[in-house]
């Protein structure tokens, strides 16, 4: 553990840019003193803000480029304009070579998925990437994924998904064997969709040593947290970890109208403020800000466009785990455990 | 307005059978005096419970049946074994027949949909029928549809799910034109599957006077009330409504421990206690119980099977007004009018 754990910052991404990328790369530093930061940014923007953080400084690299991808760039325009020199190419291609465990950026996702996927390539036995979230619940925290990389998914991809968030679970909630679910819906006779019968029917067969397979689970399953890992195609997935944002908000709205309707609630307020507070950051999104995109070969963290530095050192920390646990070894073991098992519709890597 | 609304009652679904139904229909009758209230049930259990209610007895009729169909009944052994004679079947007969104009269960789902679709059968100018919900929102309510019905949509299904929730909402809510969105996902270049594309080409080029559509909405949107009707297939859908209650219900929890852990919190609980009222009344469930199942020739409304009396009624209320303004009128002559404009896609019926 004494080796530097390298991570690659697009420091020209986000609605913030550099500002926040370096004030969050400096929170997650604290945290983690044998980060390396490496940012991918312009020299003139960049100098100055680490020239005020010395600890930061130390620890840090810059490697120039005044070439950005825009947030609203299509994917196909980012790849045109924007590949070998932009910063968030840079920083992907920082991971490629190996100069860096990971990478974090919060600009533009579609853009940031198109070069990841172009640049660094789907790993070994996975057949198309995933983007994973971080979930809060009852019981702590799950992990969803896939939220919006891929829309439609064979069994095989379902799979693919178990394997990858399992591997994830293992890293960052420091489990043996995390819990798995697969999202499905109990209206009907027929629960669910054919494709989902069938993963439902490998992952009960694996018998895998790195996950606990549980069968199906319902949305209002996600946020009690019934398991540690929640699979589901990449539309399912979006809608469902935006509905629950738009529920959360709606009603906190509810409760901010409440509490300051009457002079009673008012002064309730006041006492409780200490609990509200509580609550707020109980419910605060930038404690789990961070997607990753996992089945490539190498890490890459997406954070929310409009992260404050807090929000953004936690997809720094997040991508901190990722390398320095190596999910990527996670996933490809086991990849390779489960061919051991698997029926032929599962393609496996040989461990 | 003269005429009765005949409104036929499963008395003997739910998690709580008679006692609830007779009690939940009392309610809906003090908000509904033009309402006749048909239970279908055990006369040995409707007798008394109706002749501690006066008023509720003048205004109600039984038909005895002491065949029920239960709660974890497969659709297929409800089909068998309640067919001509359960309560459920014969409250979905009385519809049929025109004996009734809605009916009303908080029996099992799966069977009451079999039943409804086996006896009612899918109206003209519709493929399949769908669960629409009513959602709470920061502006109100919205319908979303399906909510589990149908799993899988294609272009056509869609169009036909924005005219029937459409219809539902200048019912329900007494608009002329109402709102329409189409949930997708925003995340990546192609946004949303080829389906749901082309419904929004069509509904774009619908130009229908009976629906305002909007495009597309995401997850998020939903708790805002960005539109009145929020069209969606099945699976998304029911996964979305499951989610949404699953945060509610963690947040409230979240609430609930926040309020109780200090003696400043708990005083400030006991000032604020007005405003926590409101706020579980704003946020309670019951207020908008019933899933309405469209696009059949006649209307079914589910209740939850725990709901209590006044969840039951706010599920007869629905039922109510669905019957007393002709929600399947609009349908159709929504359906009519889209085929003078609509593209060969859309199998209108002729007005």
């Amino acid at each position: 553990m004494s080796n530097k754990v390298a991570i690659a910052l697009d420091a020209m991404g986000g609605d913030y840019g550099a500002s926040v990328v370096v004030a969050g790369a400096e929170l997650s530093l604290a945290r983690h003193p044998d980060a390396e930061m490496v940012f991918f940014g312009d020299q003139a923007v960049l100098g100055p803000l680490l020239a005020a953080r010395s600890k930061l400084r130390e620890a840090a690299r810059v490697v120039h480029t005044d070439v950005a991808v825009k947030m609203d760039d299509k994917p196909s325009q980012a790849l045109r304009h924007g590949r070998w020199r932009s910063s968030m190419w840079l920083a992907i291609d920082a991971v490629k070579k190996g100069n860096a465990g990971v990478a974090v950026s919060a600009g533009n996702t579609g853009a940031l998925m198109a070069m990841a996927k172009f640049h660094l390539k789907t790993m070994a036995g996975i057949g198309r990437p995933a983007i994973a979230a971080l979930w809060p619940t009852l019981r702590g925290e799950s992990i969803v994924l896939d939220v919006g990389a891929a829309i439609g998914a064979d069994a095989q991809h379902l799979v693919e998904l178990a394997i990858m968030g399992s591997a994830m679970a293992r890293v960052v909630f420091d489990l043996d064997r995390p819990t798995v679910g697969l999202l499905n819906i109990g209206v009907e006779e027929v629960k669910g969709i054919e494709e989902i019968r069938d993963a439902h029917r490998i992952l009960r067969e694996l018998a895998c040593d790195q996950m606990d397979y549980r069968g199906f689970v319902e949305g209002n399953d996600i946020g009690q947290g019934s398991v540690d890992v929640v699979v589901t195609e990449g539309f399912v997935g979006n809608i469902a970890l935006k509905t629950a944002e738009g529920t959360a908000k709606q009603i906190g709205a509810y409760l901010r109208n409440a509490m300051s309707r009457t002079l009673a609630a008012r002064l309730g307020h006041f006492f409780a403020r200490q609990a509200f507070k509580t609550l707020r950051e109980k419910m605060d999104p930038r404690k789990v800000n961070g997607g990753v995109f996992l089945g490539l070969n190498g890490v890459v963290i997406k954070s929310h466009g409009g992260a404050d530095a807090e929000g953004f050192a936690a997809a720094i920390d997040l991508g901190y785990d990722m390398a320095r646990y190596n999910v990527l070894a996670k996933i490809s073991q086991t990849i390779g455990k489960s061919a051991l098992f698997a029926p032929p519709a599962i393609r496996g890597v040989a461990s």
